[in-house]
């Protein structure tokens, strides 16, 4: 029986999405979509590439991990989602790429800063990149730290998951969430354009200052409390 | 009954070209197309996909904004369409777009610099790009205002909108127009291609002088009074 | 009767390579093909998109820039190709393009620096970049002058056109030669692909050094008497 | 009678990823593939565009380079694949691309950097670029000393061809390697995204520092005795 073919087809569906939108090579990625009913989220498996993958290959996990249903052993970095869905109650996707220039902030140990609307549409604050993770969390459960990595930045700047719905991970890359798989699709794409813009900005104008706090507020506060999705923005 | 078919379905193919020449992502952008004796004009609508779209979906509005014909609601960026169109009598089409060069050039807040024949083909000036908003005007109508800031840009550079068919809202990015729809699509992407040649020249050559005026008005006038269109240059 | 039916295709098949290659945007480009025997060249009109371009729509021009066929006006260019074609004999293709990396290097107004083998398989200088046309040569027949320019600068630089197959007129653009337009076609994207390693190598290492003779003369020496075209390197 | 169809089959299809993958122009480029047993290889061809390829052109040589199967002549650089094959027990297929960030670092003379975990995931150490080879290696067996070239470098470093699967060699570009020809062409494609990312981490933060050793292992390790494959990772 097969519970959860709806979800898998969901994930199955959004795990598509990313070497459409250009946003990964081989299999460096994953896509997960969360039933929080359930407590279980379906994920990619490791190990198979997006031009072979099939919705039935996708893995449901519950929340500690555990397979419930499919054949294939899940992504590693399913660990990093469950820390998530757990930490942020009413997300309903998690996206992980090593697209180039998310990754190329990432690697260069910064926030993301805000220079502009298409930016502030989307959120008003910069892109937060963590701190490096210390050793004795590398040592430790390391997917799990990861998770609680990203958590704990948030924390840290008093920021929430539903106002900054991205992040990148120093020396690693970009996460995202959404209300579901789609959205925190919707939100790598969003994110790898910004942290591109955001790059020949800098080139262009080493001095740039960050957009002012009017401009910041008018565009965010436009698109406050509408949902952004693809064809909703 | 449907008296503006034709008008929309010129304004439905150009915002076609958007995501064709690689202009737009998602739904990041506008195209409007204007029928001056009516004094009304066809847009976009707000959150749809361009591969969602069907000429159906396009909005017909008056320049005092309300709507003439078409079931949706206009992009909110038809209040900055509409005073263009009263500002810049002789322009039947505007664009908006976050592309992604010109988008780094509005949130650098510099002007394009004329580096060569490829952009004095198109314009003999820089590409303006306007000062950053004052606050009074971002707490005021927000998208008039921005359309005020555009016509003001000009007009305090004694430039013509005939002659400089392109601007950069500074920290937002590019407005473009021309006799129809698919002019002001094609000065989109010309605009796209020259902020992205003049980053790359500025890499190469930090020093780089501006081409020398007797360059600009020869392959300026050689194109003057020519429409230049697709297949018309 | 169509006497040069053949040179014609040749000529629109060349030309149709441009935007297969990502060398031209809309029209910005033209590719001629010379019958040295008859002393006429075909040549793409003016204001024809590529996309809508047929065979019949190629013209023929003798070396004094006379229609000898065709309905359309020839590119204006036609007046630098006819320069090129009686100062270089032997060649018997041009290509003229807006390519990115190669407009970059020419608004910059540099020679590009021979910095890897994949430059000197195919030519053992730096890829000469002209001085700005003078004030009195602008004012003349602009684009003879254009053909004189290129012209006049491989001679004072001592080089010749069989091993120099391309040049960069300085604030314009690429101009690049072959056996036939087909060679030429090859010679723009390969210096398209020089001009951007280049500009990456220049970026990584400012003070990158030339590549030492002994390295370019064995590459160059290698493809010496070969010919270079599609499939042949 | 075709004794090596197999293995000459295996080539094509190894050379035939490279252009789909955007890591070759025209025909700059080869990848070869080792019957280890037999003590013979598959390669291109000489002068053959990918998109003109079939099976039957691919060649078979011995570790001599003496041709045992196939019409056409090997690519020049089959004396390169000969020294690696000899010198790297083990390895299974070859790969040499002019990729263009890769080719951009070879052409800077510089190792690429450890910075992020994408890398790590592959290799546990900088990118090597040998040396610009001495001029008395220049005038012997140009391609012979390049396959020496690399073997020196890496033991030179105290590296292995196992943890190190790619190399750039200085002023020229990069040569990878793998179990299989897939594997390499594989290791090529990571290898140019590797050298992209870096290149960008570079300008965003000219200060970056390598990642810390206990990322790096956590990761190496994560993936070591894994094979590293199209849908492997």
């Amino acid at each position: 029986m097969e519970k959860y073919k709806e979800l898998r087809r969901e994930c199955y569906e959004a795990n598509q999405l990313l070497p459409k939108l250009g946003l990964v090579l081989f299999s460096f990625g994953n896509v997960s979509a969360f039933d929080r009913e359930a407590g279980v989220f379906a994920i990619k498996p490791v190990g198979v590439d997006y031009a072979a993958m099939q919705w039935e290959d996708i893995v449901v996990v519950d929340l500690d991990n555990q397979v419930v249903e499919g054949r294939l052993d899940p992504a590693p970095d399913a660990r990093i989602h469950s820390v998530l869905y757990k930490s942020f109650p009413g997300i309903g996707g998690i996206v992980h790429t090593h697209s180039t220039y998310a990754v190329a902030w990432a690697q260069a140990q910064r926030d993301v800063p805000l220079y502009g609307t298409t930016h502030a549409n989307h959120l008003a604050v910069p892109i937060p990149c963590t701190e490096i993770m210390a050793d004795e969390r590398i040592a430790g459960d390391y997917e799990t730290e990861t998770g609680y990595q990203i958590v704990d930045c948030l924390m840290a700047r008093d920021l929430n998951y539903q106002n900054v719905p991205m992040i990148l991970v120093a020396g690693h890359g970009p996460f995202t969430w959404g209300d579901y798989a789609a959205n925190a699709v919707y939100n790598a794409k969003v994110l790898e354009k910004l942290c591109r813009m955001a790059a020949i900005t800098e080139q262009l104008n080493s001095a740039t200052p960050p957009l002012k706090a009017a401009l910041v507020n008018r565009h965010y506060n436009r698109r406050h409390g509408r949902r952004t999705s693809f064809g909703q923005n």
